[in-house]
């Protein structure tokens, strides 16, 4: 026997493999997963294990080491919220969810370091030697809201498109902030003395943190779809560039102490719709789903992971200031919402509705992310205090915020998601609005979201389209590829059904029997009945998918080339069919 | 910068990179693949990388890793390999190549030690302090031929499938020899003297090898099957466990020094068409174009890292050494498949030519799994021209012969393998004779492969599809398999060319219309023309699939279960379309 030998992959393999069955063994009781979150049971897994290891050894299971949750376990999930963004509602809401992730978060992290330091100075609660500094450097690891958490819970309770990108949306892009309090905190705990410019600098990594992980994603994003123009003849490794370069924009961004998250969301958000058009379709189906089983998985061993490493003496039980980080998370965060939304609804038609908010304030679900955070402080006398503090409040939040959502979004009667995908007349009337609203902040010179979308959208069919796309002169609207999706369901539905291209009903056949008259009555007279026919033949076959696309652009008038080529080619293919 | 946090994940991503971009870049320039294979040009790109590397720092670049080759490259490529096996050719030719890959190893190693050993003993090369056993050792070593580098050259010159599955078939299960023998040897070594016993254990160990590691894929592969019965509900983790049994039977049978390469091709082998049968069809598009991907990245990274080792001072060049081995690994080769063919072609009427003998014997390509081996070897002071001479086989082997293999199989005018797949009747004709052929050879008492087959095709719809399979009651033979796919082909073309569904021809509207006519008409009188419809129809819709299956069996006497159980669905069918 030779254990050290494989020892490394064979464990991982082992752990994900755990994971996944737990994953089954959850789905397979139906009752469970509909009264408790997913992520609960995985904690309450986790904590058994723990509890065997420490049972067996008699020592502290290990802990979740930061790196490899950083590194490797936050990428995919990231990766996969970033791909399947709904773009619409996070554009129109990005104000809204930028005012939370920043405003909010910087709120929450001042709001709970200084509630806590004055409860530091109690003398009954021997606390006095927590320095106002650690305090908010504790202060902004526990105050962000987690991902990965927030995910995992929103995804099961299905509140409407709004409320779900305005909460998850902050989840995400609060990074930035994070990242930059924790490490200038940090620096400052080890600092001798503050100056200004010090506090001031930190200001403005803000920007440097946010802006360059979206340039860093952004150029990575545009580089992965630029290399999808050249891999028609090897579609086999396609769906690998996808998650290359999203990852290598990750860590860059790491390397250089820039958000992450936010790059890989950039990259993300940035290479979609591009790498989409490129590669084959087998290669996108393989992408997405690989993308979500990664994310699953790695969901799966974060919130195991979180309940082995509860399990062990790594906890200085300091009840008051436990109980307390609790109590101000939840009043700082429900303050902050209510203040920040009061804002918010002053300049939007479409408000926050107080039932809304509230399942804002109440989402606020801390995670993982603070838990690596709080295991990353240096060592300092009251590190102990500081885990046992994140760890109450993560399962507090996981458990209680988790388990009571649901019940509370069924009493509040929140609005819920539309369960069915908008109609093609929705989509259409859309698309119009769209370009109507545009044409109106165009005359009115009001530069609002809509103006800046369209200025996009020229921006990219004029000059991003060319260099990225395979074939940029044929640029499918999303409506014709819904379509065309839906037609490719239907025939795959008629096909095993076992009715498809059997007897008189053959389509292909009759389609081009009736060509051969209508061309045969044409050299005769062309009486309307036969002009009818002909043109609905041709807007089948040949003119169907191009006449769909926009055919009015603000930035151009309609000119008359394209009847004539349609003539041509019209010409062309009746040459072909005699 | 902090690139020390980043480095190891970030290095492993670039490496990954570079070789899909290498891989793009050939294929962008399309002449170059056609004369000069892929791993050709891989080790040629890994040479110019090494010499880079060399240059800048002024040392060795760094050899491949040995754990890293078998503990993460090969097994991708062997997955690969087992799941896309052609189990019919193979299981034609197992007994060949069984011969090829035991005995022919076995001849090999002996021969090319043997002779080496003599050239030693020639004063004026300056050999005779390299002992027996080292040229032994090193024969085990230097004798086995390699998939990977097989499976690189033979995919791009299409020999016909007999042929590429005697070679690659060797290759890939020459490994528990290879295993056996390189540890006998290298412990044989380090013994101070040699009993009789241990020699007879070693000959024990081929068999414990060889059929332990089947054991270990099989038990594996069965509850890779076992498990996916229970993911209906997770589909999105049904690909994972693919991945995660077949590498979980790789590391424990590596853990137990059983043979890996056997295991995992056993294991993919065994659970393939329970898997198929049990998983959704985008999960298999998944895993099949995620195995492709995988194995042909790991593919390109060993040739280029083979490249890269090559470059450097870790050579001692003693040319005669280095001469006589390249030409003692061809002449024993071409002797052991001359040979044992003899042998073969006396008890088969479907006899290997002189043509497939010599590109069977100029296939035998070394590759990355030697070159391994000899850096795993123990420190003693001729390593370095054991790794001399390794090297220059792998070269010559893959740059020689693997560029002249196409012009040679072109120039003999080989059989090629055919380019179509086989008509359905042909495959209704190949099952056919299969049942005959297992009948002839039951009454006749000889128990031939037929007979086998036949037992373990009894056995497998008895016991294993009722244990592994979801959906039991229902097997799919591959024909109707292979219909099913050609009419969603189908279909989906149809789409595409937007012939689907609309004015008359819709199927479903003319069936369902035709139904119910049928079904007045039939309660007035059943005349001959309206039960030919009905019986049409119901063999379109309800029992199309069923009746396809192989209505005989030699097991079975056909009962007239069926067709009450028939006359029962269409009784309920009927009720509802009224």
């Amino acid at each position: 026997l030779d254990y050290q030998h494989v020892q490394v992959p064979f464990e991982i393999t082992l752990w994900i493999m755990l994971a996944s069955l737990a994953k089954i063994g959850f789905h397979l009781y139906n009752k469970l997963p509909s009264v408790v979150p997913e992520s609960c049971l995985l904690i309450f897994v986790g904590l058994i294990m723990g509890g065997i290891i420490y049972g067996l050894n008699d020592r502290s299971p290990p802990v979740m080491d930061s790196d490899i949750f950083f590194l490797y376990l936050l990428p995919p999930i990231v990766l996969d919220a970033g791909y399947f963004m709904p773009s619409r509602p996070f554009f129109e809401n990005i104000g809204t969810i930028l005012l939370y992730a920043v405003v909010g978060t910087i709120w929450n992290v001042f709001g709970i370091g200084f509630s806590l330091y004055g409860i530091c100075q109690v003398k009954a609660f021997r606390l006095q030697d927590v320095s106002l500094l650690h305090n908010l450097l504790f202060g902004s690891l526990i105050a962000a809201v987690d991902p990965v958490a927030v995910l995992a819970v929103f995804e099961e309770i299905h509140v409407n498109e709004k409320l779900h990108i305005l909460v998850f949306g902050e989840s995400l892009l609060n990074d930035a902030v994070t990242v930059v309090l924790y490490k200038l905190f940090r620096s400052f705990c080890e600092m001798p003395t503050i100056k200004s410019v010090d506090v001031f600098a930190g200001v403005g990594k803000f920007f440097v943190v946010g802006l360059g992980g979206v340039l860093v994603g952004l150029s990575f994003g545009f580089t992965a779809a630029f290399t999808t123009r050249f891999t028609k003849d090897i579609r086999v490794i396609e769906p690998l560039f996808v998650f290359l370069y999203s990852y290598l924009s990750y860590l860059t961004a790491e390397m250089f102490h820039l958000s992450g998250i936010v790059a890989i969301i950039s990259c993300a958000m940035g290479m979609k719709r591009y790498v989409e058009a490129n590669i084959s379709l087998k290669s996108h189906t393989t992408v997405k789903y690989f993308m979500k089983m990664w994310s699953s998985v790695s969901d799966t061993l974060i919130f195991i992971f979180l309940g082995v490493s509860t399990i062990g003496e790594n906890h200085e039980w300091n009840w008051p200031y436990i109980c307390f980080t609790v109590i101000f998370c939840l009043i700082w965060r429900a303050l902050g919402v209510l203040v920040l939304t009061f804002f918010v609804n002053r300049f939007h038609v479409n408000t926050i509705t107080s039932k809304d908010q509230f399942i804002i304030a109440y989402g606020g679900l801390r995670g993982a992310i603070c838990f690596s955070l709080v295991f990353l402080l240096p060592d300092f006398h009251r590190k102990k205090l500081f885990i046992a503090a994140t760890t109450v409040v993560i399962l507090f939040t996981v458990f209680i915020q988790g388990m009571t959502i649901r019940p509370l979004v069924d009493l509040l009667a929140v609005k819920r998601k539309r369960e069915s995908a908008p109609t093609v007349g929705e989509q259409i009337h859309i698309r119009f609005l769209d370009h109507l609203l545009a044409g109106i902040e165009d005359i009115s010179g009001h530069w609002g979201q809509y103006y800046w979308k369209d200025k996009l959208e020229y921006f990219n069919s004029k000059y991003l389209q060319k260099i990225l796309l395979r074939e940029y002169d044929q640029p499918k609207s999303s409506i014709v590829l819904l379509y065309e999706k839906l037609e490719r369901k239907h025939a795959i539905e008629l096909a095993q059904a076992g009715q498809l291209g059997h007897g008189p009903a053959h389509p292909s056949f009759l389609s081009s029997d009736r060509t051969v008259t209508t061309d045969q009555k044409l050299e005769d007279a062309p009486n309307p009945d036969v002009l009818d026919n002909m043109q609905e033949i041709l807007a089948r076959n040949l003119y169907r998918i191009r006449r769909t696309g926009p055919a009015y652009n603000r930035h151009t008038l309609p000119g008359d080339s394209e009847p004539t080529e349609q003539a041509k080619e019209i010409l062309i293919l009746r040459h072909k069919s005699l």
